[in-house]
């Protein structure tokens, strides 16, 4: 554990792509953008507004570049894209995105099944996109999912996640996400393994990225920023997390994280009202259930 | 913060009582007594099975000498009353009743609106029952509500707590439990409570009570053991707290409790299988969503 709490956290709202990917129906490109503008006007300072993947494999992204052209963009935010490969990262540098995202797996099982090759392999892929990423002066961030717990193997090694981790690292990644993308993860796990990672990967450069299927994102986040980690992946008003459908991937919302930063006296330069509006009115466009428990009391409160 | 994390947690499950107080329908004896049998067979040592009020006021807990009557008592578990005058702690005792539960506002709005005295009243009122109880060598535990936020007064300072909570003990609790009614309270509230509140009353003698209505509970119960709290209140199946209803009270779940112990390595006796199965039955009995999470996700994993 570190001495000293981080004064200032930055959030990353996932939710524009991490959340609407999830969501069952697609939506219009004036929603994702409205909701992309209502985050930035809301303080975020780091939006993942889309993907450049083929609309074949998701078509919930189809159009980003689309948003990416219409959104209006605030000096000191980050709008990024998540690019597979070097294809996606091309349709994204022509839509002038400045900022992308790689993943990959910590567990063999989940690589395989979901991307079709080993983790070696996917970070392999990588390497012509970190290439050409470092020409044109882009920043990569990373992704590791699985990180404590995989629906395939169980349970998967903090030394496995270093590894992958430090591959990320090495090949070019300015920060690396640590995805608990089962939910599984509890504040004992989450310790464990930002100790060993941290090994590899100074805590600086770490991320945390936490799933709410078993309702202890929170007690990790807070584990969390008691190991010193100062990065963290939400999505507003819990997009792609609704609870009530099986198989939902349960990304804690942004307003639960951010009413625990708030209550610790950590700054994010956030602003709860407007963030809880945006929550609610992407809500409503999809016709579901507000997925923030702060909002879903914030509104009942009135 | 303490510097070491407890070992092992005492459970108080209050789901019988605290749970089922608040749901709407009225509930059938048999069902109750099946519940705390479940519980008893979970491993729970401490579970509060009913209260002694009038039924005028709590029709839900009509019924509580019956209950005590038909459940299996196991050695080395307690079986606790909430008892809130000398008249219901006299029923109570002639139901075998050994261990009962008094209660204060830490508001003093609260305490007009709740029990239409002042917190100095309320407590002076306990003082016959308390007299009796140590006469038959009965254990009090001590309840204070709104510990970290009120209704009606919005901030309660962390001072009045601990006046409250030592007039408690000084009264002879032997345990007084410190209840986040409205679950507006942090990690960060939460740590400063405990650090006033342990100057008055040691921290073995804490317990906390926290209500997930802004899905804080986890996060304050981790920032709890980390201030060496080692009792935590909790509701199976999120009983009395269901999420989609309005002025739901918001129990955290005992089986997100007990996750998030189990993945710390903080043993507490408690089966997580049949603590689940008892959540589902009662569930099903009342006709509700489990409002546990981890039961959820485990019971949707098969």
């Amino acid at each position: 554990m570190t001495a000293d709490l981080p004064r200032q956290v930055r959030l990353v709202d996932v939710g524009p792509r991490d959340g609407l990917q999830n969501e069952s129906q697609p939506i219009a490109v004036a929603d994702k953008v409205r909701l992309v503008d209502d985050l930035t006007d809301a303080g975020l300072r780091y939006i993942e507004v889309g993907s450049f993947v083929s609309p074949r494999w998701v078509p919930q992204m189809a159009g980003s570049a689309e948003v990416f052209a219409a959104i209006t963009r605030r000096p000191g935010v980050t709008y990024a894209a998540l690019t597979p490969n070097l294809k996606g990262f091309e349709a994204a540098l022509a839509a002038g995105v400045r900022e992308v995202a790689v993943f990959a797996a910590a567990s063999e099982a989940f690589s395989q099944k979901n991307i079709n090759c080993s983790i070696a392999d996917s970070l392999a892929r990588f390497a012509p996109l970190m290439e050409v990423a470092r020409a044109e002066g882009i920043r990569v961030r990373g992704y590791v999912s699985c990180v404590l717990g995989c629906p395939y193997e169980g349970q998967i090694a903090p030394e496995q996640v270093a590894w992958v981790a430090r591959e990320l690292r090495q090949m070019g990644c300015y920060e690396v996400s640590l995805g608990d993308t089962i939910g599984t993860g509890t504040a004992g796990s989450t310790r464990r393994l930002i100790e060993t990672v941290a090994r590899d990967v100074p805590r600086e450069q770490l991320a945390g990225h936490f799933h709410d299927t078993y309702g202890q994102a929170l007690a990790n986040i807070h584990a969390s920023l008691l190991e010193g980690i100062s990065v963290f992946d939400s999505s507003v008003a819990g997009l792609g997390g609704c609870p009530y459908a099986k198989g939902a991937t349960g990304n804690v919302a942004t307003e639960d994280v951010l009413y625990l930063l708030d209550g610790m006296g950590i700054e994010t330069g956030v602003s709860m009202p407007k963030l809880v509006a945006a929550g609610q009115r992407i809500s409503r466009v999809l016709g579901r259930k507000n997925g923030s428990r702060v909002a879903r009391a914030l509104l009942a409160r009135g």
